[in-house]
């Protein structure tokens, strides 16, 4: 069995506690003989601030580029509010994004059966509720020139953010969305902004583009980002696979998140573009939900969200996708036999901590 | 009395037709002596680019200038799907809002108690529910420049949009969610995303500083938008004010509206600068909702939308308070005697159309 490199980022809050059931995993799958991971770990956001004064170090940088997907744990805190905008904590993981061309971020937002009582929304609503939201992650107002805030004198200041696309950017996360649809139910709803932003309309015309010559057999729908937003909040079950620009996919993959009433289940994973020579592609995995600082420490995390995000990483970087439908079925097992970290808990459920739960499903697996 | 010049924008799809019902009542309140109101009409979006190759003309721009408020239907619809950008029905809003400095744009997210189970969230998170929503309505990424396309060859095109914030645009903003504040529950949320964006930074260092300074009495907190966006889906109740900028506020408030269950219902009023000589300002008025051009012309439309944005005309522009009080109070006697336009129909309502439900609310009142 070939042996794969990982790059461990915990970073901060609950990151290092959730990160810890993973290695809990990999150590166990390694121990069983089902994978050969190799693993390295980094720090990045606060803690790589308070270590050597920068959100990410260039060592670790070397790190992520060398290694075969990076999982991540999440990044910030009230602690770091007041660093320069440069090292702060976010910028860490914006830079990884950036440097190893992760353009294509997907966040399924699933409704767990036995967690859809937890959502806001009325069960009918949420039930069976299953989108994939696919967010271009390395383009638009996030990383576009210039990003200033310039002193005007009299007190006044102007800060400028510069939202860019170009049509390759768009096409190539359009693919993205369009081939995972093949494999879904085949319908592809493209949110922009095209009646007041200028890249909302070659948003558009550029994904028409791609779905006319490549993928007339997929349904492509467009929305307003607006109006798709309500509809998320409406009848979410109209859409399959939702494709959008980086900050609306922030906005949008977030709500699809909170509707699930599963945040804390949710994975996601940042991939690059398949190298030619190589058919490997670079890759990061993070849970959606953030570093919770409010509860870090306490043993209080739900490492489902961590742990189904290195579901991810066997499904698409590895290969493992049989390894991956197992993971799900033992945390699916775990649920129904009515264990539950505080987050999730539910009248009749067996309160569990972070660690608990993540032996819970070893123990299953 | 003294006469109050009103501009009637009907514009496409329900507008003309919820408009209608404006006309009913206001010439029924100078029908009894309630008001004196003096009404011009002109064309918006899509009815004056077929009229005129323009989304607003100059001429109607004039009169809009010249208005004590201006009652706003909606634009936009499928038949202007092609127009070219600059003339599109969506620029005629945006020429009026910016012309006319209409910095404030109010969005009231009630939910009538008579409608919390229209709502796709479970009526205990929503009953009861009443936010503002202040939203910035005249900077950021809708107004920037550079806002172009360039053609680089090769077939690639680059679009880019430019997202510019000024001290002052954000510290009168901010003042307007204040003062709201102090007149309802005394708190202001503030949303960006200071963690990506510079705009964010100076807007929370300005929305800081202004709290400061002049009203410490008002409860300040500060969210990024899309756990922001996250909160007003889980806990919508935590919200009294939020203040945001245009393109959040584009879709926070609409996130917000579909909570209530009440889209149909709900106005928003768009506020100028006071004069500081005349003590007026300028205002337009409009329903959240949009043109709705599948269900345009069939006597479906909810005019309740309409009728409260022209009750906030009454409130906000013409210090007619006890008449907007007395209208809210007729539109819940008809929703409560059971009435219903097809958006908010429920089991055991009575069915009725636009113009029946205008009807009612002017017998009522
Ligand atoms: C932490 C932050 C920079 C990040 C983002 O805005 O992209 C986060 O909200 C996310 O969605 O991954
Ligand atoms: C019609 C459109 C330009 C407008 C906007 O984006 O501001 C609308 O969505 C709104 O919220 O008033």
């Amino acid at each position: 069995m070939a042996t794969q490199k990982l790059l461990l980022l915990p970073g901060d809050g609950i990151g290092p506690e959730v990160m810890a059931e993973v290695k809990r995993l990999i150590g166990w799958l390694n121990g069983k003989g089902l994978a050969s991971f190799e693993t390295e770990e980094g720090l990045v956001g606060g803690s790589a601030y308070d270590a050597h004064g920068a959100s990410i170090s260039e060592a670790d940088m070397d790190k992520a580029k060398a290694a075969d997907a990076i999982i991540f744990g999440a990044v910030g805190g009230p602690k770091w509010d007041g660093v320069p905008y440069e090292v702060r904590p976010e910028a860490g993981l914006l830079r990884l994004r950036k440097d190893l061309g992760l353009f294509a971020n997907l966040r399924p937002a699933v409704c767990y059966p036995a967690l859809a009582d937890a959502s806001s929304l009325k069960r009918e609503i949420v039930e069976g509720l299953d989108i994939m939201i696919v967010r271009e992650l390395t383009g638009g107002v996030y990383f576009g020139e210039p990003k200033t805030i310039t002193d005007l004198g009299n007190g006044q200041k102007r800060a400028v953010d510069t939202q860019v696309y170009d049509t390759y950017e768009i096409e190539r996360i359009a693919r993205v969305a369009f081939d995972l649809a093949r494999k879904r139910r085949n319908k592809v709803t493209s949110m922009e902004k095209r009646n007041v932003m200028k890249s909302g309309v070659l948003w558009n015309e550029v994904v028409t583009a791609v779905h006319a010559r490549e993928y007339k057999d997929v349904t492509l729908e467009h929305q307003l980002a607006d109006s798709g937003g309500m509809n998320l909040v409406k009848y979410p079950k109209m859409f399959d696979v939702i494709v959008t620009d980086n900050l609306f996919g922030d906005m949008l993959s977030d709500i699809a998140a909170m509707l699930t009433g599963s945040l804390g289940m949710l994975p996601s994973a940042s991939l690059g573009e398949v190298d030619a020579k190589t058919h490997k592609r670079r890759a990061l995995y993070e849970p959606v939900h953030g570093s919770a600082p409010d509860i870090a420490g306490k043993g209080l995390a739900n490492p489902i969200a961590m742990l189904t995000s290195f579901g991810m990483a066997l499904r698409y970087s590895f290969d493992m996708g049989a390894l991956a439908d197992k993971l799900d079925a033992a945390i699916a097992a775990v649920l129904a036999s009515g264990l539950r970290t505080a987050d999730i808990k539910a009248e009749g459920s067996t309160p569990v901590s972070t660690t608990q739960m993540g032996e819970a499903i070893i123990k299953e697996l």
